[in-house]
């Protein structure tokens, strides 16, 4: 029997901002090449020679202003924002790099599912199977504004929009048979149309008549990634998610999650292995215990509490200058927010003993010290069965995927818990061959 | 004063059907790199190397099923269809090029305006300025149906609300001053927000709150082009256009259609200058005239006629087989097809003598020739002012580029009637400076 392995899978958002929030005024952050292709191409090689499964760029499709009122806060002082659309450098990451799975996110409530189908399918082929389709409904009424609407709808509803996409980007995926292509040049037959089929998906939301002018991709389905953390959200992880990622302050939350999505799952005939669960995760490394704590806390130092406070407003979806407990970020937030987003500073009340408006101001927890103790942790987590792996996200990007791939790879490498070369062709192998 | 120089764009297509119909039979077409980068970033070179003012896909949002009811024959014998979105191979394109304008065609009619200016703006930045949008307003029910709809709406309509998408993706578009990122590490402030602005769009058909997340790009809007014949796609044309191309298949067409858009160009303030008016070309060149006769016979021996009226009937928006006159192709084409195309028929059948359902079978015509006569020709067409140069749609793609660019660019150098290197850095510039 094979080792089970580990899957790791990077957390990237274009820009400098994907991060510890402050840590683009680190000494070691390139903000010269933000807008550059260079930046995106690196970060890719560092991955793949790093072996990681993948990596996704998160998105937001507006600036956040939840925070006072405007965007003043958020934008001025540097908080996570997308600078440009990731699906202009995903095909230039793919052209660099031959294994590693490159992630989009791309919400159901946002785009037609022809328009999903089709650039999925078409980075599929461009990528020789690398893709992954980090799916969202949406968690905010600036995102609905920019696309003509008032606001979100329910979210109830949004969700089983998402699977009517789903269902209707797969009708469309599948409607090219594998060999449908002849390019047969003396007979001039350049296709056989009896192998491309219609869709003709009419749902209750969505609707699509197909067929894609895509021949079958060599995932023929994109990877299918998800952030579910409300009910309706893990269900739709379970019926769909080839991986989660999850906010998780502790090994027990973890296996919680991994517990619930395992049971969802069964009920729609799949097993717990068909989907990894990878709790989210940031590292500082140091040559010591001590060098690694002092990184920390100067790293602590460029954190900036009301920029972690308008970060924090603008994924929990409510102003929290006004909104001081959990019931009242959840009555603001309204149809809108991230649940997950709010789970993780209700977390860090919980475990640091204090109350939810002063996690509120606290950036996320760092695991912090040597390659040794780093894998150590990482380990228990993973033997334990709390999850199948760790999505990275950064704190100083590139440098700290740089340094993760130098330091701790190597360590869980020689202790049998990552792979130490790609063994599958396209994303999907990757995700199931470990 | 310097001279006046030719403007050289190239016609493209993902796949290797953007020709002549037939031509993909042709021995030196090739066919397994159709699905691969590596077929486009070959084109970019080509392109470059020959100082190409840039190129653009042409695009269809579904797979053409006007003729008899159905995809067999356009699909199965070869039809022009996009077989990649482009926006998959832009970003690469762009990658191994310095000066190459580049172009994608967008549907104001299919897309949201929120999501083409972040686009084009995450391409304008990632080419370092050289994006062009082929403004369309889709011309086909079944691009409707893919897209949830029953049908378009009527052509008038579309193009109202093509306006508002273009008012409102400028207003996204200036709502980023160009100095309004500081990246300030020492006093934290990452960008200044006064200099950010929402877009607050609100039309008839078309709103949008803004801002975009992603700062001002090079071009600040990408070069704009488009290809109305109709007289509401004329007028749009006039408004919004810094480059058309056109059907003429005489000079007399095209320098018709010149003095149409410059007077309605002077209706909206602008000089002639500042739109480029391009008839589309295809040649065959030899080395003496017998052999490009010889080589344009050939190609016309893989054309099926069949062919030619399912990709007629799928540009005019009418099932040829049913529709043997241009009124009723006019009749049941209705609020669909692309009035160009029609025209472009009517001008064989008028030039040939020939009707119009014989046209319809007829392949476009070429303008078959040595380097010399073939120079000789555009020269005429341009000095007498019936255009400002070319959209070069291929043949055999890519050979005819790399014959183009080896024989007959040189010849336009040397009588001085093409740039010999790019002046400018944007493709606005290289439009601009000649």
């Amino acid at each position: 029997m094979t080792q089970r392995r580990m899957h790791l899978v990077a957390y990237l958002k274009t820009g400098p901002t994907a991060n510890y929030p402050g840590a683009w005024r680190h000494p070691e952050s390139p903000l010269d090449d933000i807008l550059q292709p260079e930046r995106y191409e690196h970060l890719a090689r560092v991955l793949e020679e790093a072996r990681f499964d993948g990596c996704f760029f998160a998105d937001t499709f507006g600036l956040s202003d939840t925070y006072r009122d405007g965007f003043a806060t958020h934008l001025g002082r540097g908080g996570q924002i997308s600078y440009l659309d990731p699906l202009a450098v995903l095909p230039l990451m793919a052209r660099v790099t031959r294994h590693l799975g490159l992630g989009a996110t791309l919400s159901t409530t946002l785009y037609p599912a022809y328009h999903l189908a089709r650039t999925l399918a078409s980075l599929d082929h461009v990528s020789g199977g690398r893709i992954a389709w980090n799916i969202v409904t949406s968690a905010t009424d600036l995102e609905a504004r920019n696309y003509g609407m008032d606001r979100l709808p329910p979210k109830e509803l949004r969700y089983d929009q998402a699977d009517e996409v789903l269902e209707a980007c797969c009708a469309l995926w599948e409607g090219w048979e594998p060999d449908a292509l002849l390019l047969d040049k003396a007979s001039g037959r350049f296709a056989d149309p009896a192998k491309v089929r219609y869709a003709h998906y009419e749902g209750r939301y969505v609707r699509t008549r197909g067929p894609l002018s895509i021949p079958r991709s060599p995932q023929g389905r994109p990877g299918l990634m998800q952030a579910g953390s409300s009910d309706r959200g893990r269900e739709f992880a379970a019926r769909w998610a080839e991986l989660v990622f999850v906010n998780a302050e502790t090994a027990e939350d973890a296996a919680a999650y991994r517990a619930d999505l395992s049971a969802r799952m069964a009920r729609y005939g799949r097993a717990p292995e068909e989907c990894a669960v990878l709790p989210s995760l940031a590292v500082v490394i140091g040559e010591t215990e001590a060098i690694a704590r002092e990184k920390a806390e100067y790293l602590e130092t460029l954190s900036d509490p009301e920029l972690v406070l308008a970060w924090n407003s603008a994924m929990i979806g409510a102003d929290l200058t006004k909104a001081q407990t959990e019931a009242e970020a959840v009555a603001a937030a309204g149809n809108t927010g991230i649940e997950g987003s709010r789970n993780r500073v209700l977390q860090v009340a919980r475990q640091q003993g204090i109350s939810f408006a002063e996690a509120a101001r606290k950036p996320r927890g760092l695991l912090v010290g040597t390659a040794q103790s780093v894998a150590d942790r990482m380990e228990a987590w993973f033997t334990a069965g709390a999850c199948d792996g760790f999505i990275l996200w950064p704190t100083i990007s590139p440098r700290m995927f740089e340094e993760f791939g130098r330091f701790v790879v190597p360590e869980l490498q020689r202790r049998g818990l990552f792979r130490r070369d790609y063994a599958g062709r396209t994303l999907r192998e990757t995700l199931r061959g470990g």
